[in-house]
């Protein structure tokens, strides 16, 4: 048996094999631009011809429009979008399996099939190359997701969500990097290693679908395709300043996309969804899915299809800065109230929501994701030998072990919620006493808002911005600003609103912390150490109001515009 | 503390003392309609007047119909059907709480805002008596769903589905009875002992909603809402000759349900559903439930209004009389095989559905229901020392013991499949790979429905019609026909299609029976015994297709009628 790091070296030298030898940037260029300037150094280094910038520049929807007028074709959109995927990986490394090749010829047989049907599309994604994150299962290629243990163990069969973009006419072309078995925020692994922020590249680009993150941001992709099970679409997102949207549970297929345990009964289920570079594109990948045959593929598809959402002239909205367990970095705050104050400039009304309960959350959603002991992943370490740092340092995973595994720094009342569930294994009656607490909580917030009447929250994604590289497992329950609508199973999205500036000041060095976990927040704060970082929002709607979320954004996106006029 | 006779005795005068002295019927008048006769009793023996007789042989729509055009009042209307039904309890004893008196005040209450509204009923259910199944929460009265330790607890706040149905207008005016804790579909309880079937007082009117469907069927409620764990709304509707639905989960709240594990994540979840005199009755339910704000107050509703339903005139029907773990026994035979050539008499296509897997379904299902070794019940029964016959025998709820809970009779294949999962209490590894395992199944009959392409499915309910009372619990396999639908959270109604008849022989004796379990169900069958047993069938569409299978259910009942003009 080979060791992991030989297996390491084999995956990532046939991922760069995958490149073309006239697509690779030199070393030397690579250091050029130093740690801020990637963006535009694919922009105007000239490795991209005008025409390859102009094509990768376009939405989506731009795409379609101009591959379904017959403007041009997919291979060559295609050949774009590949070139500057082959960059963005060099850049962030943010790919995984590349399938560059059968991109190509797919893209030519949609051609040609487009002309002999006299223009005629085969479907509402003819001729759309889209990036998929790496869990989704693509035959002949792994589905590792970053275990050096599941190399080397091609799928035999479509996921369903690849079947429907196929199916609708879109190209697969690669799939993209995630953190080891996708439970953190940050996004390195044995097999790929890690991604990059592009946008200043000591951050993380997030995760868990980070590497989507980061090839969209470097428009390596139109459109990307992450799951989400605690925020893992929405943080990356955020980090990289793209739009992007978690439905409920059911609303769009993610059925044969890998993970360590499927069949994770009662807890809270992963969804899949859309990243990409403008809200419309989001807009069109939901109606696309929720208007395919995706439940005859998969039993637990809800099947609505797209609704037309008529919103009243005046919205009313809640928000917060801060969700109690720790205030978020200055820089976060501004996102928020800049956008508060550009919904409040258009005459919409907003109200603040204080959450309450996150630690009884951080408790919950700890011990649904626990409940089997970790046997799943303590059985995959032993395959391989590979290192598993990430994941056996994270809290949400450690458990059963002697210490409490959310201690200090953490405050006190979440070290107790919890404590509560730290018994080792949980029995199955434990279990479903858990899950009936999971569905109080749910009530007591959907009470709570029926009490306040409003049609959407504001409130941040994190109580940080992208983080520097290997800084993310001390601010694990930060994720409760994403997790708390994982467990509501609403429907959200993100949006940019801003960069951290120099002018975002940390707060003052005698500032009293509520607890030494907000502290610990706060101190790895500078804007100079999150240069550049984008800063986004969450918008978030009630239980499977996709388009509602998708209309108020856009509502909301019209505001920031205008306060920016 | 008293003994568990003392609380049963309190509870069943409690019962007896809401009914009028004037509504009483004399014990040998009791006697002398026999077993056969009660319906006609009711209709013909002057205990109810005319006007009763007629105002309770209206449908639902009907008595909506006149009370909102004012031309009976609400008060009336309660009247007539609490007398009705304080008979049917005195004949099959359907009732469990009993708030006539209360009925009453808020009918009088409903009719004095309909005149001073000008005639505008609150809602689209004003007016309507409706009935409800034991296990919801109405504040002020038990929810003992049948155990003697859950007496003289009453509830606090209201169930879901009752809070909407008083929002739109509805009376509720007494609960109905269940075997305890819900677990077969025989009626016996400690607490309110057993009802009995109308149309044959030997035999059971079914379970666990088999208070309700005595009651609609002796005409004691216009409307009753059960619930369906594994066929519950679906078998007592079948034993009496009503119609019924069962929706997919989340269609229609039941939140608020009393029951003995809740928050039993991952298995098979209980739904909420009506039956009724009358197909038409069911739609408008379904309507009012599923376009009602049902989803404030239920974050696990799927908010999806009613939908309009389009059928092609030529429908596909898959169709099977026995599920291939045991042959129904004639009269169900006789009640398909009408039904499927009725409907293709009417021009319609009908091929054949072959269920697959059906023992794997038995243990599937054994060890979802007993995930938790059945602690919460073990731990329930300590308390009163009350006797549990019906749970203790019963082979679903017999778990960890040392002999495996499904034996001879039941076919090899069968037992094995349970015998996989008893091993006493599930870890939630196990529990994972169970869920896992029925979402495998649940693609499996999917991906088969697909390659049939058909509409809907002509099924039995159970492998017999209502049996003689006690002679379920070795039967308890026969409840696979309902489970699949359950498992597999489809959409299904009920069809009442015939009656047994003497003609209706046994199989020969000597028929070579494929095992035990299909000898064991063939013996108990003579059509003397089953004289008079309603007979009806399944009919199943998809998931969340509650407004297709109705639709279809109205089709299917054009070509019976059609079959017998």
């Amino acid at each position: 048996m080979l060791s992991w790091e030989s297996i390491r070296d084999q995956k990532q030298a046939q991922r760069a094999s995958k490149i073309l030898p006239e697509w690779r940037i030199p070393q030397e260029k690579l250091a050029s631009f130093g740690d801020l300037g990637a963006i535009e150094f694919v922009e105007k280094s000239g490795i991209l011809t005008d025409r390859e910038l102009e094509i990768t520049s376009w939405t989506a929807v731009e795409v379609l429009k101009r591959v379904h007028a017959g403007e041009i074709t997919a291979y060559e959109v295609t050949k774009a979008i590949c070139h500057r995927a082959a960059i963005a990986q060099q850049i962030s490394n943010c790919l995984t399996e590349i399938f560059f090749d059968e991109a190509l010829e797919r893209a030519k047989e949609l051609d040609s099939q487009f002309s002999s049907n006299g223009g005629k599309p085969v479907g509402p994604l003819h001729g759309l190359p889209i990036s998929i994150k790496d869990l989704f299962n693509v035959p002949g290629y792994d589905s590792t997701i970053g275990l050096i243990a599941w190399a080397n163990q091609p799928a035999k069969e479509w996921a369903v969500p690849c079947k429907i973009l196929l199916d609708a006419g879109a190209i697969l072309y690669c799939k993209t990097n995630i953190p080891q078995i996708m439970m953190t925020f940050e996004g390195w692994n044995p097999v790929w290693d890690r991604s990059k922020n592009p946008y200043n590249l000591t951050l993380t680009s997030g995760g868990s679908s980070g590497g989507e993150s980061a090839l969209v941001a470097l428009r390596g992709s139109f459109l990307g395709v992450g799951t989400d099970l605690g925020g893992s679409v929405r943080i990356p997102a955020g980090f990289c300043g793209l739009w992007s949207l978690r439905p409920s549970v059911g609303r769009i297929s993610r059925k044969g996309g890998r993970a360590l345990t499927l069949g994770c009964p009662g807890g809270i289920y992963g969804v899949q969804g859309p990243m990409a570079n403008s809200l419309e594109d989001l807009e069109m990948y939901t109606r696309v899915m929720v208007n395919s045959n995706q439940s005859l593929d998969d039993p637990d598809v809800i099947p609505i299809p797209y609704r037309s959402i008529q919103l009243p002239k005046k919205l009313k909205f809640g928000y917060y800065t801060s969700n109690g367990l720790a205030r978020p970095v200055p820089p976060i705050e501004r996102s928020v109230l800049e956008t508060v104050s550009a919904v409040k400039a258009a005459g919409h009304e907003v109200v603040e929501f204080n959450c309450f309960e996150i630690s009884k959350l951080l408790g919950l959603v700890y011990a649904l994701w626990t409940a089997d002991g970790q046997i799943a992943l303590r059985d995959i370490m032993k395959i391989s030998g590979e290192p598993a740092d990430e994941y056996i340092s994270n809290p949400f995973l450690r458990f059963g072990s002697d210490e409490p595994v959310f201690q200090e720094p953490y405050p006190d009342e979440a070290v107790a919620e919890v404590a509560k569930w730290e018994k080792g294994h949980l029995t199955v009656s434990q279990l479903w006493e858990l899950t009936l607490e999971r569905d109080n909580f749910k009530s007591r917030y959907l009470e709570y808002l029926n009490s306040l009447g409003i049609d959407a929250i504001i409130c941040p994604i994190m109580a940080v911005p992208a983080v520097p590289h290997d800084t993310g497992r001390d601010l694990m329950a930060t994720l409760t600003y994403t997790m708390l609508y994982s467990l509501l199973d609403y429907s959200a999205t993100t949006i940019p609103v801003s960069k951290v500036k120099p002018s975002d000041a940390p707060l003052p060095s005698d500032y009293a912390f509520a607890n030494q976990f907000e502290r610990k927040i706060h101190e790895i704060y500078t804007p100079e150490r999150f240069a550049n970082a984008p800063l986004s929002v969450q918008i978030v709607c009630r239980r499977l109001e996709e388009e509602k979320v998708i209309e108020i954004t856009k509502v909301v996106r019209s505001c920031l515009e205008a306060g920016k006029a």
